[in-house]
């Protein structure tokens, strides 16, 4: 196990260095305002683990394909994950101002400036995947589709809302499950899919095996975020320890205790693991992936 | 000229029928979080003239194109602009709190919905634009970059970013010029353009004399909502009149007084016309399109 968490590590690293590099070249082109184009750099360039990049390149990586041509779809996963982070800081929205151990971008910026950096980085994303090279139009077109769909009304964006409209509210577990489904699950099983989607040549069932292996890591990770709210420090998580459970949203160990949040977390880890189960050695970072997210301290 | 005018409004008319159908039933499917797809419904299907729609609809028609091909992009299109208007109607934008004669989102809903609204109504143009019936995968890959590239922040995006800077500075006609090319006539040209692509036979030197008679009609679009801004009455208009002003927004009547402006608009028109020269009777809805827009009180 220890040895597969660092394997993830490297993993996580080696595609770090990549996406940067790209996401730096897709952010450096002629700016129309100074300020916009700076609040963009500050906002994906500040950090952050890239595990959908890292997701969506391992999937590929499962499917043979080479890794390279992941490299523009695993950059636009983390522009749509970046623009709804900036928008779910706004002082309407969830009011943060410390992300990844900095200042907000409304904060180190102002609202206006993260309002339109976010609303920038998505149209990057959609406007990234129509170019994105080695790719065939009908990979590009299925790619977009898939993206618009997980992170729009009907996904991300939709849980974001379900997620506003929960606070103070008591939920259920089934509750919290649709939220974290909506709001960072269709976004990993996205991730997943659009890596698998560079081969020409992945099946329906080898797509399924993997949305279902996304769709437990997806919930893992939250589990795993609800815990290290209540668990892990501020210096080391990068935002507020306890900023959760101060704004009265509804968690796992609030619902199912520390130790019964742990126990769910050990059988998504199962069940991410066992979908993988037809796929050869090529699959074994998705697997380090998945060890990584349930162990991670941040 | 009463005669173009009049057949403008008959081709809004039943560009709007058409789109509004097409908007009702892209926005009807199942509801993840019902007050996101309310605020979402209020700010696309609460009126708008859609001049965008109809632009791109009338394009395909001068190009020989079947105008439901047109249908789709059109749709991506007014998505944006809708986007747009709620994101900059915000009370760290703008901070407006009427349009279309309607309270903003903001208002009528709240200020997170209207975030989230405008967030996933971007999303639903390139989902749209990425299922378009009709069109090859060829075409809706570069429609969705060419709208991606006219709305992101070397766009749309940007001109509001540039906008904002403005607010309170002394502009030159040229700064002014500049920031409308990117706000509003970015988009404007993509709605055309869009059109136009719907022929797979459409040359560069179309697109080019295409994109010029937009160039022109965006630019005078601006105009003619300053002079209104001015002379128009809040009823008829759908916004504060005088609203601008009061915010020590730049204008063209302020920087070329009321007559100087009104020339202004009536070379634009010129050159808007002069740029279809070369097309047939196919392109008497774009030419009736332009005349509108010059004259149009609200």
């Amino acid at each position: 196990m220890d040895h597969r968490i660092r394997q993830a590590e490297a993993y996580l690293d080696q595609c770090r260095h990549q996406v940067d590099r790209e996401l730096d070249r897709c952010l450096a082109r002629n700016a129309t305002s100074e300020r916009l184009q700076e609040t963009m750099r500050y906002s994906v360039l500040g950090g952050g683990k890239r595990v959908r990049p890292a997701l969506c390149m391992a999937a590929a990586r499962a499917m043979g394909s080479d890794e390279s041509t992941a490299l523009a779809p695993a950059c636009a996963l983390e522009l749509i994950h970046a623009y709804s982070l900036v928008h779910d800081d706004l002082p309407a929205m969830d009011d943060d101002d410390l992300r990844r151990g900095r200042p907000t971008a409304h904060i180190a910026f102002d609202e206006a400036s993260a309002i339109l950096a976010g609303d920038a980085l998505q149209t990057l994303a959609f406007a990234l995947l129509s170019d994105a090279p080695a790719l065939s139009d009908r990979q590009r077109v299925t790619m977009i589709s898939e993206l618009a769909r997980a992170s729009g009304h009907q996904g991300m964006v939709g849980g974001q809302a379900i997620d506003l409209e929960s606070v103070g509210q008591q939920l259920s577990v089934a509750q919290l499950e649709t939220m974290h489904r909506h709001k960072t699950g269709a976004l990993i099983e996205a991730s997943v899919r659009l890596g698998a989607l560079t081969s020409e040549t992945v099946t329906e069932c080898q797509l399924s095996n993997l949305t279902d292996y996304a769709s437990a890591l997806g919930l893992a990770f939250q589990v795993q975020d609800d815990l290290l709210d209540i668990e892990g420090d501020t210096e080391v998580i990068g935002k507020r320890q306890g900023s959760d459970a101060a704004r009265a949203k509804p968690t796992y160990p609030a619902l199912l205790g520390i130790e019964g949040a742990r126990q769910h977390l050990a059988r998504l880890l199962d069940e991410a693991l066992s979908a993988l189960e037809s796929f050869d050695s090529e699959a074994d970072t998705l697997r380090a992936m998945a060890d990584y997210v349930v162990a991670r301290s941040h």
